[in-house]
């Protein structure tokens, strides 16, 4: 039985809070908030605090706060020798401040606390200073989930800046689709099965084998045709990515 | 029952010839292709030719070839008052060049020979020239699938944009996320739930409801760190992605 404190009640914790207190192998012992009333309708399944020094004994302190307070709130735990890591994928390691151990416990998704999560799909990007440590992590991951990975600070910095190409700016590529769809009385659902296709592919294929179009075909009449139709920031945007395609079909 | 020629036998006529053959209300009288040697195999469900001359009588002619040759194709079906159409994303309807009448047959999705296609997911984009031959393209399309849209040449075209943002672009950003984990050996696959998750969730909710990340929030701090990780290719269309999702913002 692994015995857990969650500090923080935002997104990722409320999940994270549900899950646990589920889980077969792990006591949730306490979680922690600095406004009471956002957790006291957790009274029935744990115990609810809102001050650092009344934390509850316990394996592992899970901070799942806003990234800048991280450091600050981990400096806070004090006289705990027990494990603290942070849920964070662009905070390094050493950015918590316990006199203790030190970890990481990322899962890899965006998270919501109205939408409904499926801890079975979401990667456990894991750190921890010693092996020890890490094998304690990977119990907590698989009690609630399936995937577990050993990812370094630097690594999980350089997955985050991944994350906002195929995340964020995939769904600006979305937002324009739709502006052109809407400014042209096109329904955007006409696009959605092609959506769906597109992110499905690259389950199996390496997107650079996946590619298509008139950048990957150097077709340049369609492209020319395209860049008409397009408003400025529009035409920007599809120039430089033409290009960026082409770049790599020439290497 | 409508009875239907299919000319070129690449990458959707394969599929259509498939789905044609077991649809109820259809009957697949022929398939033309420039070699027989492709279609020989065909000849148990249909019949097969190679010259534009030999075509015989139906109510629909579905033209599939290359854009580039749809015009010349066209322009070779003598002596028929059927309805022609071909199956392009970007091609105007007048540019068929038959005698005879005119309509698009446009099933948005990407098509391979080696990959399944199921029909009643995929928007067929419909087009004619009057009512009656409208119709007619419905009633063919629902014989194989669900979806049907009325879509003019200029609506289509626009969507032909709209499909290389959502499609060619997003498989770009997803190449990118696929190079910065190659580099750093992390395995592409821990970002697989994100994408999918990304592609899911605007069936629901708008691209830009959905938007989230440090282009959005401004996190200037966050930006400048990511910025510093990429090559200069990668900055570059980092910047100018997140400067457009920031103006977005301020709309
Ligand atoms: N959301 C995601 O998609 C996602 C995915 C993976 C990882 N993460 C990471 O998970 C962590 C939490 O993210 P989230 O989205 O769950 O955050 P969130 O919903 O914005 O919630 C932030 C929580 O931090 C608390 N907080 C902020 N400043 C604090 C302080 N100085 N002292 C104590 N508590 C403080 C907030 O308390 P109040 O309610 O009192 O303001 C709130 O409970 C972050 O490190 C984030 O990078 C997020
Ligand atoms: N692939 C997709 O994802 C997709 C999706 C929606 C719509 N479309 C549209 O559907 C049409 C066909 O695309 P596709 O991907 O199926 O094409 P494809 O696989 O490249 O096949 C093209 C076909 O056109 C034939 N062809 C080329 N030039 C010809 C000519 N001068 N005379 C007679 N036949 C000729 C080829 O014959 P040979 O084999 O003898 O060269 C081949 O059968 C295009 O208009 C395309 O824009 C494609």
């Amino acid at each position: 039985m692994i015995s857990v404190v969650i500090i923080g009640y935002g997104n990722v914790a409320h999940h994270l809070v549900k899950a646990f207190h589920k889980a077969k192998n792990v006591h949730l012992k306490q979680v922690y908030a600095r406004s009471i009333e956002t957790i006291e309708h957790l009274k029935p399944i744990t115990s609810v605090t809102n001050s650092l020094e009344l934390l509850a004994e316990a394996d592992v302190y899970i901070i799942s706060v806003t990234d800048d307070a991280i450091t600050k709130v981990s400096s806070q735990i004090i006289g705990k020798n027990s494990l603290v890591v942070h849920t964070s994928g662009s905070v390094g390691m050493n950015q918590l401040k316990n006199s203790g151990r030190k970890g990481v416990f990322y899962p890899l998704q965006s998270f919501s606390k109205a939408k409904e999560v499926d801890f079975a799909t979401i990667p456990f990007c894991l750190e921890a200073e010693n092996d020890k440590d890490f094998q304690l992590l990977e119990a907590l991951a698989k009690a609630i989930g399936e995937k577990v990975y050993h990812i370094t600070s630097l690594q999980r910095k350089q997955l985050h800046v991944a994350a906002v190409f195929v995340n964020n700016f995939v769904n600006h590529m979305y937002k324009i689709g739709y502006d052109i769809c809407n400014q042209h009385n096109v329904p955007f659902e006409v696009l959605h099965p092609l959506i769906e296709e597109t992110s499905r592919k690259i389950q199996h294929i390496s997107p650079d084998k996946a590619q298509t179009g008139p950048a990957k075909r150097n077709d340049v009449l369609t492209i020319e045709n395209h860049l008409k139709m397009l408003n400025e920031e529009q035409k920007n945007i599809y120039k430089i990515l033409t290009n960026s395609i082409k770049n790599g079909e020439k290497l």
